[in-house]
């Protein structure tokens, strides 16, 4: 479905080609403080590029960490809804950087079956997420014949999101005014397959635990006192064990009832996305078997349902050879996938009150649950939003919006501290694929995928002027 | 009860006061290299002891760790009993030395109202049981007008034993015929009390082991993951939560099948022990209960009862913060205690079978049990030689005979070797005290106890040579 939008992306594709091969040839990796003078420099070209492209604000944002870059171009209607993209210029560190086939921060064009790939660090994770809209935007007033978008485009782009974006909350929270938006737009995900156009509308949320359980005041002698004193590492593996019941449900009390049960519509859409288990568990998931809480799929499981997982356990004699001890403690972390509408905050109280019921006899327990967490966010399948995204991706897929599906992400970012400190609904456009090895060596992108990326977005600054937004 | 044995001890004390003064001040750490030099020193000072005792044969023999003293003396009555003395010369490690009130290897005599303590390392364990068979056997000497003991009385006193008797075994195997005997009398134990005499009569076996369980290939992230595959950890609590069952009891299966049952003749006579469970909880324990086995009490859960204790447990993260991963692999040791007339060589195939009966779809089991263990070993109540140990203990206490207790360790020594390579019945006669503080800052020895170990090895070789026993 030709289109003035994709006209004008595919007149302009080496525009993106050039931007992406000078922005990944910067090594912004947040996690390592020797690339702290690079992740700046990420931050700096992406405000240059923003400059370049048209808008008439664009600012560094420091932090405590690393700067976030923040860029506005009003509509000249100043009723008119306002859109705010996140994204993040920071990448992944690149060990072990022996397995990748060319080096990660030199971008490199490899021809495949499924049309060309570029391979670098960040190549979509999440530099050409970002890149995409600055195509985007031009393609979006040249197709319009506009000075300004029909929608005022904000960009609020982080540098720590592969850190765990620790000052994320308190920028939001600190230029909230200037954030002020009808919708955000995530753009730091991805689609089922390159052939089957979707959105993301839910990522889980996280809570973390540790426990502390505690015996004997010191180690003492197996052979002196074993089968006379509790031993904490039994009374720990007694304790986690019933973490779940034989059903695969997390035990903790009240521990569902915030969670919005999945509709038999939301499942038919899940069911609806191409998912090869087989192919998964020998590829991505590198397990044995696909296990879990019972009634559910696979994609439910590991999207649309909240999860209790022991990330970590110790306690004792763990060297060479033994030692005859009853240890003095036991150990255990534990993280919490949470659903909408289940909040961190509940995961605590509900933890020690199950603890503390199945304490035995002669074993003390400390449960250390710290402030924070990250909340579920879902989207509004109905929302005019959602229609809005629903028919820009279908039109640069030349789909159905109805065709376009539905999908969900297990894990857990910031998009939360959006939804919460913004008060605005949020929208997924990414151009991600599940095979983009994003966090790992050889992370690629498709450079097709990132074409409709960028008229879709185009497309949806159309879309969305045109639809109502409830009254701010 | 005055006899010619007390007699001599009595007026010969300031012998044992010297033996044990001079030799406590070789600080012969077995565990560490740096003192290997003092552990030949502690050697050579305890064969020079015994042939100025009065032993015609002494010797020392190499390992390749730490020497052994070998001693002998024969009865001019080639047919009489011959009883083989075990101990050991080795020490302890002293750490952490700042808790000493007294230098540890320098011995400090200490009033008390139980009589005078001897402070040093090594005063009870085991130099303070060795040295009173010096002033022993010469005051059966002295009572009995003999040139020769009434018994050939052999003496073996190894130089690891607090390293674990590595070469031991092999020590027993390359000199059997020299060691050759009708009983051992272990001498590195203790008594209820200092107004209880007793005897130990059981120490328990061990069996160790370690448990592998393998899930995905690599760590997963839990976000993507959490929910749809089996985390290893999560199998291990299930695993090592089913290792007892709600009595208590270990679920391996046919785990008790050689157990030895306790006869009530056995419990009325362990029940006889005075034993403050409350004062055991508040002090050596150092715990906040006493549970364990059903239908036990907690003398003969700890003495007379296998048990499976776990020693140690990891997997995954276990660093600060929090890492939201399913971990590849989770660990568990794991320690069996063993009693008469288990083996410990049955233990692996037991939790083989068990591991694998109980692993869940996905999880993949390496259970390793490596070769020897420690067999447990027993005595006969009812022995020959048994009741000479009795009326010896009893005439050192002026208690009837069958007045004196039997007691049972928990923990598991180099004695089982004894009667596996020997063949011969084991008899404990030993002068410590629970309150002794072996292995920690602050060893002592109540010097009363000392003077009636001496007392009862003088009776004993007299009470041994009137016993018939079975020929060899």
């Amino acid at each position: 479905m030709s289109s003035p939008e994709r006209d004008f992306v595919t007149a302009h594709l080496d525009d993106l080609h050039a931007d992406l091969d000078a922005w990944l040839r910067i090594p912004s990796i947040s996690a390592d403080p020797a690339h702290a003078a690079d992740v700046a420099a990420s931050a700096g070209w992406l405000a240059d590029a923003l400059r370049r492209t048209g808008f008439p604000t664009v600012e560094i944002w420091p932090t405590p960490g690393a700067p976030a870059v923040f860029a506005e171009w009003p509509c000249a209607d100043p009723g008119a809804p306002v859109a705010l993209v996140y994204g993040h210029h920071d990448v992944q560190p690149v060990d072990p950087v022996g397995l990748w086939v060319h080096p990660p921060f030199e971008p490199t064009r490899v021809e495949t079956p499924d049309g060309p790939e570029l391979h670098a660090r960040g190549a979509i994770d999440d530099k050409g997420n970002v890149a995409f809209h600055l195509l985007g935007v031009r393609a979006h007033l040249a197709a319009t014949g506009r000075d300004t978008p029909a929608v005022t485009v904000k960009l609020l782009v982080e540098g720590e999101e592969e850190s765990g974006s620790p000052h994320f909350a308190d920028l939001l929270r600190e230029h909230a005014d200037r954030l002020r938006c009808d919708v955000v737009v995530v753009s730091d995900t991805g689609m089922a397959a390159p052939d089957v156009p979707s959105a993301v509308v839910a990522m889980r949320g996280l809570a973390d635990a540790e426990i502390t359980l505690r015996g004997p005041a010191v180690d003492l002698h197996s052979g002196s006192f074993g089968g006379g004193v509790p031993n904490p590492l039994h009374a720990m593996a007694t304790l986690l064990a019933a973490l779940h019941d034989e059903q695969g449900r997390v035990t903790l009390p009240d521990f569902y009832e915030a969670v919005r049960p999945l509709t038999d519509r939301e499942r038919d859409l899940m069911a609806r996305v191409p998912f090869d288990e087989q192919a998964w568990l020998a590829g991505p998931a590198a397990s044995r078997a696909a296990t879990g809480e019972a009634g559910f799929t696979t994609l439910e499981r590991i999207g649309a349902r909240p999860t209790a997982e022991v990330n970590g356990m110790w306690g004792g004699y763990t060297g060479p050879g033994h030692k005859t001890i009853i240890p003095a403690e036991a150990h255990a972390k534990l993280t919490f996938r949470l659903v909408a509408d289940q909040r961190p905050e509940d995961v605590g109280p509900m933890l020690r009150t199950w603890v503390e019921a199945r304490l035995p006899e002669g074993i003390e327990a400390e449960v250390h649950t710290p402030p924070g967490g990250v909340s579920p966010c879902a989207s509004d399948l109905d929302s005019p939003a959602m229609a809005a995204l629903l028919a820009a991706i279908g039109r640069a897929f030349d789909r159905d919006p109805a065709d376009v599906l539905f999908t969900r992400e297990g894990g857990s970012g910031p998009e939360a501290d959006l939804v919460d400190v913004l008060g605005a609904p949020l929208l997924f456009l990414g151009a991600g694929l599940p095979t983009d090895r994003i966090h790992s060596p050889n992370e690629r992108v498709l450079l097709p995928m990132l074409y409709r990326g960028a008229e879709a977005a185009a497309h949806l600054w159309r879309e969305l002027a045109a639809m109502a937004f409830p009254p701010r």
